[in-house]
C-alpha cells in the first residue's frame, strides 16, 4: 500500500477513535491450549495496566502541589493512548494480530507515553496531555515500525525484548525534548517540593513498578522462555536496589527515599534488551550497573541538566528510562551471541532521533495550546478544597 | 424438595455459618486441562478480591472522619457474606458447581452487598455492617436465582454477563432503600469532608477496580470469548474516563477529583450486561455514555436527590452503580442480537423492585438495633489516636 | 559431598552473589502444558512478591518516624534474600529444581526474613538489615533442609505446605531471639507513635497480604489440589477477620485498627500447615481461633513481653506469626489423617529451637556492628524533608 494513501486513512481513523474490532482477527475455536496461552498473555496485560495506571500514576505522586493532577493525567493518558493506538492499528496497515496481543503492543505505547509525560509534568493543563497522547501515539508506531518491525527494511534485527531502547529510551527522549518548549525560568527557579505522605505515595507506585516488571519484560516471549525471563528480571532489579542504596549513601552521605523509588527499578529498565537471553550472573550485573548509572544521574547529573540546559525534567526521566534504556540497548552487543550489532547501534540511534525530533515538535504544538505563566498548582484546575 | 423443607435447613446453616465442603464437588482428577482453567478462574477470583477489599475499601476512604470504619467495614462485610454465600448454596437446593466458581459467585454477592454499603457509609456502627451483610446476602440469592437462574421459570433469558443489573443495580438500589431508613436531618446537614490525602487513597481505590475490572466480567466467561470481553471492557473504561474529565469541567467549571475517581469507573459497570457481546465501537459508545450519566450524577443530581428525597447516599452508589447499571442493561437491547426483549426488561424490573423491597426491610431492621444521634466519627468506635 | 567440601563452596558463592543460572535445570521443550504450569506458578510467584515487597512493607509503615527506613529495609531485604538463596541453591548440593519452583522457594525465604526483621525494626540501621539478610538465610536453608526436606532423615514427614512452621514461626522465633540483643531501656521507655495516614498505608499492606495468601499457600501444591486450597485459606482469613474484630472490641471496649491489619491475617498463617488437608469447615474454625489468639496477643500479651522479658517485638510477630504459626502446625494432629505425629512435633520443636539459637547469634552479631544510642527516626538516615 502507498504511503499517501494509508495516510488517508489513518488521519481519520486517529480522529474518530473508530476501533474496528472485526478486523482484529478472532481465530481460537475449538483449540484449548491457544486460548489458555492468550488468557495467560491476558494476565500478563492485567499486570501492565496495574504498572501504567497505578505504578507509574503513584509514582508521580511525589510531588506535593500537583498530586491530583499527576493522577487524572495517568488516567487521561492511558484512556486516549489505549483506543487511538488500537485504531491505527486496526487499519489493518500492517497486519492483523490477535486481540490481547495487539492490545499488550497498545499498553507498551502507553507506557512510553506515560514515560514523556514524566517530564513535562506539572508544567502543562490536562487538556494538553490528551493532545499529548495524540501526537505521541502516531510518532511511536513510526519508531516501532521501523526499529522493531524493520518496515522499511534499513535496520536489521534489534534485540529489545522489554523494550529498554523503543519503549524506555524513545519516551524518555520524547519526553526531554518536549521539556525545551516547556520549561520557563520561572520554573527553574522553583524547587519542586514532596512531603513525607506523598514519598509514601511514590514508594508505592514504584514497588507496584518493581513487582509486575517481570510480566511487561516477559508478555510477548514465547512460552518456554518466560521462566528464565522472568527470573532474570527479578535479579536485575534485586541488583539495581540494591545498589541504589550503596550508590545514594556514597554520593549524598544519606539515602534519599527519591533515588530508592526510582532509581531501584533501573535494573528492569536496562535488562528490557536482553531479558530473555541473559544468564542469572549477567542480569545482576546489568542490574547493578543500572542502579548506578540511575542514581548517578539523580544525584548529580539532575542538578547539573537543570542549570546548564534549562530544562526541568520533572520526575527525572532521563535518569530513569533515558541513560538506563540506552545502557540495556548496548549491553545486547555483549550478552546476545550473534546479536547484528550494526542494527542494534542503528536502532538505538534511529530511536533516539526520531524520539528528539518528534518530541520537539511535539512540545512546541502544545505549548501553542497554553503556557503556564505561574507556578502550577493543582487548585488551578481542581475545585476540591486542598 | 419443598420450600419449607429447604428453610428448614437453610436457617440454621446461615446462622452457624456451616460450610459443608463435602457437597461441593471437585471432579478434576486425571484431566490437566480442566485444572488448568479452575486455576485460570481462580487468577481472576484473586483479582476480584483485590476490587472488593482493596479497591472498594480505599474508594471509600475519601471520607476524612471515618476512614478507618470504612476500612473495617470492608473487612467485615467481606468476611461474613464469603462464608454466608457458601453455607447456603453448599445446601445443594440450587445444584452445586465447582469450587471455584461457586467461590467467584460469593465474590459477586460481596460486590453488591460493599455497594449497598456504600450508601449508608458513616451512619451505622460496625455491628451493624454484619446485620446488613446477614440480610443482605438470602435476598441477593433469591435475586439471582429469580433472574439469572430463572428458578421460577417467569422471566427467561437475561443478558448480564458481568452483572450491571443483578450485581450493580441490584446493590445500589438496596442500599438507597435502605438509606430511607437510616439518614437523619442533622446527616443531611452536615457535609462529608474529605481531604487532600484521603482523596488520593479514593483514587487508588478506584483505579485497583478499573485496571482489574475485565478479570469481573469475563471470570465465567468461556475461555474462547476472554480476550475479546477483556478488551471490551478495558475499551469502555477509557471511555467513560474520558468522558468523565470533559463532563465535569463542563458541568462543574474545574474538575472533581471526587468525579474522576468515581464516575470513570461507570463503563466498567454499564458494560457488565453486554461485555462478551458488544464490539468495540460500541463497548467504546457505551462507555462514553456511561461516564457523563455518571458524572451528571455526581455533579447534579446527587444535590437534589439530598433535598427532595431527604436521604443521603454517602458513597453515590446511585450514580456510579444504579444509573450506569440500568443504562447497561438497556443497552442489551441495541447489542445483543436475538435478545428476548421482554426478558430483559422484565429482570431489569425485578431486580430494583426486590433490592428496593429488601432494601427498605433492611434498613429497618438495622435501624432497629441502634441510629446515630451524633454525626459518626472514627473514634466512637475506634481506641487509637487520631 | 562432605559437609567441608559444600561450606568451601557455599561461602564465596554467598558472598560473590554468583547465580550460576545453568545449574538450574529448564527441561520445558516441546511440552506446552508443562510450560502452561510453569506459567501459572510464575502468575503465583508474582503474586507473593507482591505480599512481600508491598504487603510487608506497608503492614510496617505504622510507625510515624521510620516510615521510610521500613520501606527501604523492605527493598532491601528482599533484594538481598532472593540472589542469596538462589546462590546457594544453586550450587547443586541439594539437588535442582526448575527455576519458578526454585524462584518460589527463594521467596518463602524472603517472607521469613522479613518476619524476622519486622521484630527488629526501628532499632537497626538499614546497612545492618542487609546484614541480617545475610545472616538469616544459611540459616533459613538450614532448618529448610531438616525439617522440610529431611535432609538427615531424623524428622519424618511434617505437614507444612504453606509454612506455618518453617516459615512463619521460624520468622518469629528468630526475630524475637534477635531483638534480646538490640533493646535498650530507652527504647522500652518510648512508645511507638502512630497516627491516621500511617495507620491507613498499614491496613493497605494487610489488605494486599490477605488477597495474595491462597497464592502464597498454594504456590507449590498439585494442581488439582489448588481450587479447594485457595478456598479454605480465603475462609480462614475470613474467620480470624471476623474474630479478631469481635475479640477486639470484647478485650479494649474499642476496636484497634492495629489489630484489624494484624490479626486479621492469623488465619492465613495458622491454616499454612493443613490448607490442602483441612476441609471448609476445619478452615473456619481454624481462622477463628488463630484470630482470637493473636487479637489476645496484642491486646494483652505485649505489654507484658515488654515489661517481663525486656524486648520490643516492633510489629509484634509472635502474635501474628509465633502463636498462629505453632497452633497451624498442632492443628494438622487434628486436621491430617495418617500424621507421623512424632514427626509434626519434632518439626516444630527444631523449628523454634533453630530459630531461637541463630537469631540470638544474628541479633549478637548485628548489634556488634552498631547499636542505636538514640531512638531511631528517618532523619538519621534520610536526606529528604519530613
Amino acid at each position: 500500500m502507498k504511503p499517501s494513501l494509508w495516510i488517508s486513512k489513518l488521519v481519520p481513523a486517529a480522529l474518530l477513535f473508530g476501533i474496528a474490532s472485526k478486523s482484529i482477527a478472532q481465530e481460537i475455536g475449538a483449540n484449548p491450549i491457544a486460548s489458555i496461552l492468550q488468557i495467560q498473555q491476558y494476565e500478563r496485560a492485567i499486570h501492565i495496566m496495574v504498572m501504567l495506571l497505578i505504578g507509574f500514576g503513584f509514582l508521580m505522586v511525589f510531588v506535593r502541589k500537583y498530586g491530583r493532577s499527576a493522577l487524572t493525567a495517568t488516567f487521561l493518558l492511558v484512556s486516549i493512548s489505549l483506543p487511538l493506538y488500537l485504531s491505527i492499528k486496526s487499519l489493518g496497515i500492517f497486519g492483523t494480530k490477535p486481540e490481547i496481543e495487539q492490545f499488550i503492543l497498545a499498553e507498551f505505547s502507553a507506557a512510553s507515553l506515560l514515560i514523556a509525560a514524566g517530564a513535562i509534568l506539572g508544567r502543562v493543563r490536562l487538556y494538553q496531555y490528551i493532545l499529548l497522547g495524540l501526537l505521541f501515539v502516531p510518532f511511536y508506531i513510526l519508531n516501532e515500525l521501523i526499529v522493531i518491525g524493520d518496515y522499511f527494511h534499513f535496520v536489521g534485527k534489534v534485540a529489545d525484548t522489554g523494550g529498554s531502547i523503543v519503549i524506555h529510551a524513545f519516551g524518555a527522549f520524547f519526553g526531554i525534548a518536549a521539556a525545551l518548549s516547556l520549561t520557563s525560568k520561572q520554573d527553574i527557579e522553583t524547587p519542586i517540593e514532596s512531603d513525607a505522605t506523598t514519598d509514601k505515595y511514590s514508594v508505592l507506585g514504584s514497588m507496584l513498578l518493581w513487582v509486575f516488571w517481570p510480566s511487561f519484560c516477559a508478555a510477548l516471549v514465547p512460552i518456554e522462555a518466560i521462566p528464565h525471563t522472568v527470573v532474570n528480571v527479578f535479579i536485575a532489579l534485586c541488583g539495581s536496589t540494591l545498589a541504589t542504596y550503596l550508590a545514594s549513601v556514597y554520593l549524598r552521605g544519606k539515602v534519599s527515599i527519591a533515588d530508592i523509588a526510582n532509581a531501584a527499578l533501573a535494573g528492569g529498565v536496562a535488562i528490557g534488551a536482553t531479558c530473555d537471553y541473559a544468564t542469572h550472573v549477567q542480569s545482576m550485573i546489568i542490574g547493578i550497573v543500572a542502579g548506578s548509572l540511575s542514581t548517578f544521574g539523580f544525584a548529580v547529573l539532575q542538578d547539573k541538566q537543570q542549570k546548564f540546559h534549562k530544562i526541568i525534567d520533572t520526575c527525572g526521566v532521563s535518569n530513569l528510562h533515558g541513560i538506563p534504556g540506552i545502557f540495556g540497548g548496548l549491553s545486547a552487543i555483549v550478552v546476545v551471541a550473534g546479536l547484528d550489532i550494526g542494527a542494534q547501534l542503528k536502532g538505538i540511534a534511529l530511536t533516539v532521533g526520531i524520539a528528539l525530533v518528534s518530541g520537539f515538535l511535539g512540545g512546541k504544538l502544545i505549548s501553542m495550546f497554553g503556557k503556564q505563566t505561574e507556578i502550577y498548582a493543582d487548585c488551578a484546575e481542581f475545585n476540591d478544597a486542598e
